[in-house]
C-alpha cells in the first residue's frame, strides 16, 4: 500500500511544486491522489490533468478539498496533504489540514509569524497528526553523516560555525519581468517582513542548528532591499552568537551575481572541523589538525559510519545523487512515520517537524528587529 | 495517459531494476504495470509486491508473461518491454518481445555477439517497433550540449578523443563473497566474451561516438582478467583510430582500486576541447586557447546555447541533477517516441537505439579479437 | 646592477624572513647584503652567515646596523631596509630607517595605533623615501587581473563583498607548546590590541578594498579570544559597510581547525561577479547571469587581459606559481620603483604603501572599539 | 659557502634557462658565476650581464666556457655545468663537462638515442662526477610521498599504473609563427626521431617508474605527426606493460588544444590508489575502498609521513608552492650532494641520474619502433 498524498499548490508555474511530487512519489512509496493546484481554476485542472489525477479529485479550491477528501473513505482518503503554496496561506492551510484530520507537510517557512507559529505548534501536539517541514538540505546522506559525526563527537567541543547561502537571481529585476517566484517573495503581504532571510536564510539557519546540535542565541543582523526600490531584503549579513559561546555567521543573499544555489556549512571543533556545499552534496570534507583530509562520499564507506550508505541512498557511490534525491529522502521519512502511525507503531522523527518551524520564525523575527535597531543584538 | 511498461529482471538483488524503475516514472508519464522481475519465483513475486503490482500481473516468468500480457486489451496493454537482464538473455527476449509486437527498451550491452546483433537489428526494423538500449549517460544535459558544440562545428575539426572508465569494485573478490552483479558478470556463459569491456567500455565507446559525431574505424587492444583467477577481462586500455584520421583512447578498469564511477570523456578539436566527468555531470568543460575556460552548468545559461536548459533538466541552476535524472531522460525520450507513435506522430529518436547496439557489439569483438593477436590494429 | 637590500629581522625560527628573502631575490633583481636577523645575537650571527653575508655586515643590533650601513659608500650602500620584526618594533624601525635616507619595505601591519600611523605617514611624505607593506596577496596575478576587471567596469557597479580568511594554526596551544610565532602575535605589548584581526583581518581587509576599488565606511565587529584563555581574539566576524551604500562581511578566524591559509575573496556587481581563492591562487572565477563560468589562468590567456600575462607571471600556463612569487611580485614593483627613483625616472606606485598602512590601522581600531561596544556600527 | 654553477644555454627567448636559474638559486644555496647563454653572441653576452655576471666569465662558445672555467683556481671554478640546450647538443657538452671533472646537471632527455645514452653513461661512472638529468617533476613534495607510500606498500601489490600528459600549444602551428621552443622541438636534426613523446612523454615515463617502484618492460605506441605537416610527433598513445604483469597506459600529447601543461598520474595497488596531478601539485589524493578519500597536502600533516614536510616544503601548508619549488628541490638535491662530495662525505642520491636517462632514451626507442611496427610490441 502506499502512502497517499493531497496536494495544495504547485501547479504550472511552479518551481517547488514538481519538485515536491517527484521526491514524494521516486522510491514507489507515495502517490498523489488528490489536489489543488492552484487558485488559478484553469490552471488547477489542467495541472491536475497532468498530474495524471482523475478529474474527480481535482479541486480548484484548497478548502473545497480538505473538505471533501476528509469524506472520503478511509482507504483511499489521502494520509497528508503537502502545502507547497507561498508563505502567507501557510497558517491557514496547515490548521484547517489538522483540523480536519491529516497528516500536514508544509513548505518553509513555517508562516509569517512567531505568534501563528506558536499557535501552530499547539495546534499539531494537541492534533496528533505529525507533521513535517521540509528543510529539504538536511535530507542529504552527508549532511546526516554530518550531523552523526558532531554527535558522536569526532570533531570534540564545537567552537565556531560558518554557512551561507549564496544565489544571484535577484540580480536582476526578475520580479518585475513576470517571475513568478519573485513577485510573491518580494511582497511583504505574501512573503511576510523579510524576503531573502525567510526564503532561504531560514534553510542556512536549520542546517546550522541541525549539524552543529547547538541553538543560536542571539542574533546582530544587517539585511537590505539592495536593487529594485524592493521592500524586502535580498541580502543579508547575521553574526551569530550559539549556546555554550560559540559564534558563528550567516551570510545569505539573492544578489550573489552569477551564484547559483551555493549553500555552503563548515563546523569547526577542538579536534577537527567539517565542510559540506549543496553544489557538490555527495562529498563531505573533514580537516582535523596533522591529517591528511578525509573526503567521505556518499553510499562509498564502510565502518561506524556505514548505516548511513544504505539508508539514505539509493545507487552505488559515484552515481551522483541530487536534489531530488534529498529531498526525497525527507519524504520518506516522513511517509514512513506516518505508515508506522497507521499500523500502530511509535513512528521515527528523522525529518524537520513543527518544532523547527518554530525556531524558524524565531530566527527571522530577531534578525528583523535587530536589523531595525541599527544591528543590535538580539535574543531568539 | 501515462505510457505503460513491463519490466523484466531487476528483482530484489538487482542494481540497475530499481534505477529502471525510477528513471521511468520520475516524471509521471510512464507507469509499471507488469513484471516477471526475477527468474527466483520468489523473488519475482515479493519483488512485484513491493514494487505496488496486482497480484494477476506479477509473473514468475517472463515468457509467460508476453504471451499473456500481449493478449491484454488495448487500453491496459504494456506500450513496451523493459529489459534489465543479464546479457545472454538480451537475445531471446529482446526478439520474443518484438514478435508479440511490443515496443522494447533493453540494457547495455545489446546481446553476446554481433551475429546476434545484426539479427537483432533486422527484426527491429522489420518489426516497425521502437527500440533503445539505455546507454543512459547519453542522457545527461551536459552530454547532449557537447555533442551540440561538436555538431555546430564550435571545436572546429575534431583531432584527438580521450575516454577513461575506471571503477574498483572488482579490485576486491566480489564476486567469491557472494555478490550477484560481480558472479554474473564474470562468467562467460552469462556476459559474454569480455567483462568489464562489455560493462562499461561499451557504455565509454558509445559516448566518445556520440559526442565527437565520429566512428571508430580500429582498435588496438590489451584485455586481462587480472586478479582472483578471472576468467573475463577486468581491465583493459584499448588505442583507437577513429574515420578522418583521428586518433584516440578508451581506459576502461573495474580493478582501479578506490575508483567509484569515473567516466571522463575528452574531446579535443582545432579551436577548443570539452571535458566532462560523470561524478561531475552539471559541468561542461570548454577550453580554448587564449581564452578563459568556460564551464558551462546545467540549466545556467542561455543563448545559443539554451535549449538544453529545459529539454533535459527539471531544476534551477545550482540544485544537483545526478544519474537517475539523467537515465529518465533516456526514458522520457523513449516514451515520448512512443506516444507519438501512439498517436500517429513521428517519433523524435532522441535516444540510442539498435545502431549503437550493433556498434557495441562490433566494438566488443574487435577488442577481444585485437587483444588474442597480441594487439593487432583490427577493425570494426 | 642589482638593488640592495639589508634586513632586520626573520632569522632562524622565523617564518616570513624566509620568505622575503625568497621573494626579493627570486628575479635576481635585488640582494641582501646586511642583516640584523635577529635581536638574539647567536641567532643574527648564525642566520647572517647562513644568508651569505660578509662577516662585517652581519649585525647583532638593528640601530647599530642602521648607523653603520648608512655610511657606506653609496655603491654598496643598501638602498632600502626591510623590517619583518613583530608589529611593535615598526614603528621605530621604520622612523629610523627613513630618517638615515633609506627606502623601507615593512611586514604588515604597518604599526600599533592609528596615530603611530598618522605619524609614519607624515614622515614618509617628508622623507622623499619610497615605502612599500607586504600585503603580498596583492601581489598575485589573479588578483591584478580581478583589480582591472573591476576598474574597466567589467562586473558593472559593485553591489556586494565577502571576504573571509580561516586558518586553524590557533586550534591547539601553539603558544603554550613553544611556538614563537604564536607566542608574539598573542601577546598585546607586542602584537597590539588584536590578534587575528591584526595578523590575517588586515591582509582581508586590503585585499577587499584593492580589488573591489571601494573604501569600508564602517564595520560592525564581534570579535573574540575564544582558547586557551588568550589576551587577544583568535576568531571574529566583521559586518561591513563600504562608500556607495554596498555592503560586505569579513570573517577571519585562526581557530578553524583544519583550515590552512583559506583567503577567498568575492565581489559581486550588477553584471558578474568574481572569486577568488589563495589556495588555487591561479584560478579567478568569473561568473555572469545566463553565461558559462569563466576561469581566468594565469598566463593562459590573451586579448584586452594579457597584460597581466607578462607582467606578473614568469612562466607558461599549467606551471603552477605560488606563495613566493606573488610575494616577489610586490618586491619585484618596489624595487623596480626604486631603481627609477635612481635612475631620476618617475617610479611606478605598484605595491601597497603607506596609505594602505594608515587604512588597516583604522580598520583595526574600528574593529576593536565597534567589538567592546556590543558590535556597535563604527566609522572607520 | 655556495655551490657554483656555469650554465650552457638558456639566454634570452628561453623557457627552461631561466627557470633553472631560479631553482638553483631560490634557497640561498646556489650561484651562477659564468655562462655561455646562447650560441647568438649577442644573446650570449646580453643574457650574461641581466644575470649579473661579470663580463670576464660571459662566454660566447661554451666548448670556451669549459675550457677557461676549468683553468680557475679551486675556490672561484664552478663546481658544476647546468646545460639547457636542445636534445642534439647534450652528448657533447655532457661529454666535455665531465672530461673537465666538473659534476654536470643537464635537461631531459639525456641526448639523442639509447647508443649514445650509454656511452654517456659509462663516461659518469668512469669521470667519477654526479650527474643529475633534470625530471623536475620528481621533486614536489606530494611525488616524494607518493613514492613513499608505494615503497612502504600501503597500497599493497600495484595492479595498474596510468599515466598522461597533455599540452595544447602544438595545436597551433607554433613553430610557423616564429616559437623558438616549437622549432627546434619539431626538427629531427634537433629534438632526435620523436617530438612529443621526447619532450613530454619522458617525464610522464620517468615519473611513472619513479612513483610505481616498477620498470616498464614492453610498449606498444601509436605515436602521431598530428598537425601542419610536421615532421615529428605531436601526440601519442601508448600501452606499458610492466614487470610482475603489471599493465598500464601513457597518453601524451601537444595538440590537446586548452590544455596547459596537465600531467596526472595514477597507480593502483591491491589495498588503495594514488592520483596526483602537476596543476595542483600540493594534493596527493588517497583512496581505499570503503574509505574517506585520504587528501595528503604540503606540509600539512604530521605522523609518519612527515618527514616530506621539512625535507621539500619551504612553507607552511596552505601557502602555495609551485613549478619553481619543485625543479628548487631537485637542484638543491644536487647541489647538497656537491656539497657532500666535496666534503668527503657519502652523497645522498636524492636525484634522477644517468640512469633515468638511459631509460628515457629506451623507453624513446622502443616507442618509435613500436609505432613504425604497426604498434607491435616492443620490449624496452
Amino acid at each position: 500500500m502506499k502512502i497517499r498524498m493531497a496536494m495544495i499548490g504547485g501547479g504550472a508555474g511552479s518551481f517547488i511544486g514538481p519538485v515536491h511530487r517527484m521526491a514524494a512519489t521516486l522510491d514507489g512509496e507515495c502517490e498523489l491522489v488528490a489536489a489543488a493546484l492552484s487558485s488559478d481554476p484553469d490552471n488547477a485542472i489542467s495541472s491536475g490533468i497532468r498530474a495524471g489525477l482523475p478529474g474527480d479529485r481535482i479541486y480548484t479550491d484548497w478548502q473545497a478539498m480538505i473538505d471533501a477528501e476528509k469524506l472520503k473513505p478511509v482507504e483511499i482518503r489521502p494520509h497528508f496533504i503537502s502545502i507547497v503554496t507561498p508563505n502567507f496561506l501557510h497558517y491557514q492551510q496547515i490548521s484547517e489540514s489538522l483540523n480536519a484530520g491529516f497528516h500536514v507537510l508544509c513548505d518553509k517557512p513555517l508562516c509569517m509569524t512567531v505568534s501563528e507559529a506558536k499557535e501552530l505548534k499547539n495546534l499539531v501536539e494537541a492534533s496528533g497528526r505529525l507533521f513535517c517541514l521540509t528543510h529539504n538540505y538536511t535530507g542529504y546522506p552527508m549532511i546526516k553523516l554530518a550531523r552523526d559525526i558532531v554527535r558522536r563527537d569526532r570533531l570534540g567541543q564545537v567552537h565556531k560555525v560558518s554557512v551561507e547561502y549564496f544565489q544571484g537571481w535577484l540580480s536582476t529585476n526578475a520580479e518585475g519581468e513576470g517571475n513568478k517566484q519573485a513577485a510573491w517573495r518580494s511582497d511583504p503581504s505574501k512573503a511576510g517582513n523579510t524576503g531573502t532571510m525567510a526564503d532561504i536564510g531560514t534553510h542556512a539557519f536549520n542546517l546550522a542548528e541541525y549539524v552543529s546540535c547547538l541553538k543560536v542565541k542571539e542574533v546582530c543582523a544587517d539585511i537590505t532591499p539592495t536593487l529594485f526600490n524592493r521592500r524586502l531584503d535580498d541580502d543579508g549579513n547575521v553574526m551569530l552568537r550559539f549556546e555554550n559561546g560559540v559564534k558563528g555567521s550567516l551570510l545569505a543573499s539573492q544578489i550573489a551575481t552569477g551564484e547559483e544555489n551555493n549553500l555552503r556549512l563548515k563546523v569547526y571543533g577542538e579536534k577537527g572541523s567539517l565542510t559540506w556545499e549543496q553544489m557538490n552534496p555527495n562529498d563531505l570534507i573533514v580537516r582535523s589538525t596533522g591529517e591528511p583530509i578525509r573526503v567521505y562520499r556518499t553510499a562509498a564507506f564502510t565502518g561506524d559510519d556505514a548505516e548511513r550508505n544504505t539508508r539514505y541512498t539509493r545507487l552505488p557511490a559515484g552515481h551522483p545523487e541530487g536534489f531530488i534525491e534529498g529531498f526525497a529522502n525527507v519524504y520518506r521519512s516522513f511517509t514512513r512515520a506516518i505508515r508506522a502511525v497507521s499500523d500502530n507503531l511509535p513512528p521515527e522523527s528523522d525529518y524537520p517537524g513543527i518544532e523547527e518551524g518554530v525556531r524558524g520564525m524565531r530566527f527571522l523575527e530577531a534578525v528583523v528587529n535587530s536589523s531595525a535597531a541599527d544591528s543590535k543584538w538580539t535574543l531568539l
